[in-house]
């Protein structure tokens, strides 16, 4: 190659989901597939295929360690194919997995991951049909890593994306945020501190359905808010919409254990992590139907509406603070925390 | 859990392709996940989603080194998925992938690789619709891994799988085996051998289209003979149609530089990867013009009739050699070759 490279090397920054992520992909990983389904870089693709629209989807997950409170890698990589394919509007159907694995692994360790696969795919009512397994030199993977791949029915009740994002639109979030990051961190024992905090991985399929059942009309966008959390999805939203964000920090639900856990560290909880959590943009007029929707549903007891879309500042999220003040809230810059996920 | 582990830990001949493989697969990792479409273990599996019928197939490469003679990661991540579509009776309409990379790879190698999938995809006419990047630190993984998630329309024109073979079908072979294994052995540098031979990775799906079109309702069965090579690949059609296979040693190509190395290393040719080729059953009434629609694609010329089903002994690939006896061949055992794919 006689051109200079667009990156000199991969730095650990480049898989947080943050600003280099963003850099990495649209600058080196995308522009020689390019084609127009990828280029719009979703989270799940829509394919027509043989006269039938299916949404598809690809996660890997390299999370550390392996097992944590709350769940395992096993549980994160249907959890996270299964919410990718819901936050597209698609129900999930099917999913596949390819292991890389290192020699070394014991047999325990990868029998209770595909106990943990099989009984997250069961609850989530998707089958795994297929996969792959590869086997590296111990030292050449970090136990095991897992990508899974999934296919959904595409619900044509709803038409979502940036582009039917209107000022005025309503922000729902679906629980409490950070508490996967945060349980993460502690699972590493890197730090002093102790937490009975627990990953919030879980399927979001039924709140998205509760949802759908009330106002499909009105729901605009939906996404996932993982790597990068809520400030990172919604910076997203507001440059692809090319609209403002305003979010009330009051009413963002955060556990005092991760609020403590973030302060203590100088981090955002909008930057943190989370795998069992949603955000929807919502018409004004079907706001409150679908917030208490997903209310009704167990385990969404948490969820809120936390701000709006505004025509100004464009491409920008702020928060009104409880003091009145405002606050820019940028993507993730860096990487406070590698390998969430 | 208080059973025993059914494996205590990972080994590298896992990885193989042979009976460590299976064993592994049908031991630990597919009872957890138990439904009927993944129980057929087959390289693509067929899903009817909004009354459409599709296949669906997942690969992991874990290739070392990542690029070598005639290929590189980026191009066999391409064509090991579509040609297990292919094999499986479906046209590749899409591709997702996920990238594993190691913080420090260089951005030329990996922009190299893009490229490389890429121009394969283009070549193969399928469109990489999505995927997924992830980064681990520095030791964490060797350069890069990559998973492929491949989306085909099924040829219903084709009826494939272990009970359509019948005894006196015909085993086409679609040109000289080893090539790909043998190069990667020796792009290791771990031999003192020179050889100017190259991978063969390629897309198989014009040699399988031309054979459709000549012969579709005669095709029994396909399979790419990949890790494990033809011994391995035939050895499971033999035991799930419950026939014998009879190999006519003579008939099957092999490139002097790829007998030479085997000789040196006492490899057995059928046991080597192969990346470009593929294996039909065919019906005898037709296996001829099979035969002739594959050697009329330019890179068919080297395709064989090899060998045929027979009732006995079952379960049993047997050859033929040039000097009126025969042997037994058995699966793959071991791994002589790891991470070839």
């Amino acid at each position: 190659m006689n051109t200079k490279p667009k990156i000199a090397q991969i730095e650990m920054a480049h898989g947080a989901g943050g600003k280099a992520s963003r850099r990495l992909i649209e600058g080196v990983i995308v522009p020689p597939l390019a084609n127009r389904t990828l280029q719009t870089l979703s989270d799940a693709a829509t394919l027509t295929i043989e006269g039938a629209r299916i949404a598809t989807t690809a996660d890997g997950f390299v999370v550390k360690p392996l097992q944590f409170n709350g769940g395992s890698i096993g549980s994160l990589a249907v959890h996270g194919t299964v919410n990718d394919l819901a936050v597209s509007g698609a129900r999930p159907v099917a999913l596949l997995a390819t292991l890389i694995l290192e020699a070394g692994l014991s047999g325990e360790v990868l029998e209770a991951e595909m106990e943990a696969m099989g009984a997250a795919a069961r609850a989530c009512g998707v089958e795994i049909v297929g996969g792959d397994t590869k086997v590296v030199e111990h030292g050449m993977a970090d136990g095991m890593y897992v990508s899974t791949f999934g296919i959904g029915a595409i619900d044509e009740r709803l038409t979502l994306g940036p582009q039917s994002v209107r000022p005025g639109d309503r922000v729902l979030l679906s629980g409490p945020i950070g508490d996967h990051g945060i349980t993460i961190l502690l699972a590493r024992g890197e730090l002093e501190l102790e937490s009975d905090i627990a990953s919030d991985t879980r399927a979001v399929t039924p709140f998205v359905q509760a949802m759908t059942s009330v106002a499909a009309s009105g729901i605009r966008w939906m996404r996932d808010p993982t790597r990068g959390g809520v400030a990172t999805s919604l910076n997203e939203l507001a440059r692809d919409a090319q609209t403002g964000i305003v979010l009330d920090e009051e009413s963002i639900p955060v556990r005092d254990a991760v609020r403590g856990a973030c302060e203590i560290l100088g981090l955002d909880p909008l930057h943190i992590a989370n795998e069992g959590q949603f955000l929807a943009i919502l018409a004004p007029e079907i706001a409150e139907a679908a917030l208490q929707a997903v209310r009704a549903v167990p385990g969404g007891e948490g969820a809120a509406l936390i701000g709006e879309i505004t025509t100004e500042p464009v491409a920008t999220v702020i928060t009104r603070t409880r003091y009145g003040g405002t606050r820019v809230v940028d993507m993730l810059v860096g990487d406070p925390l590698p390998r969430i996920c």
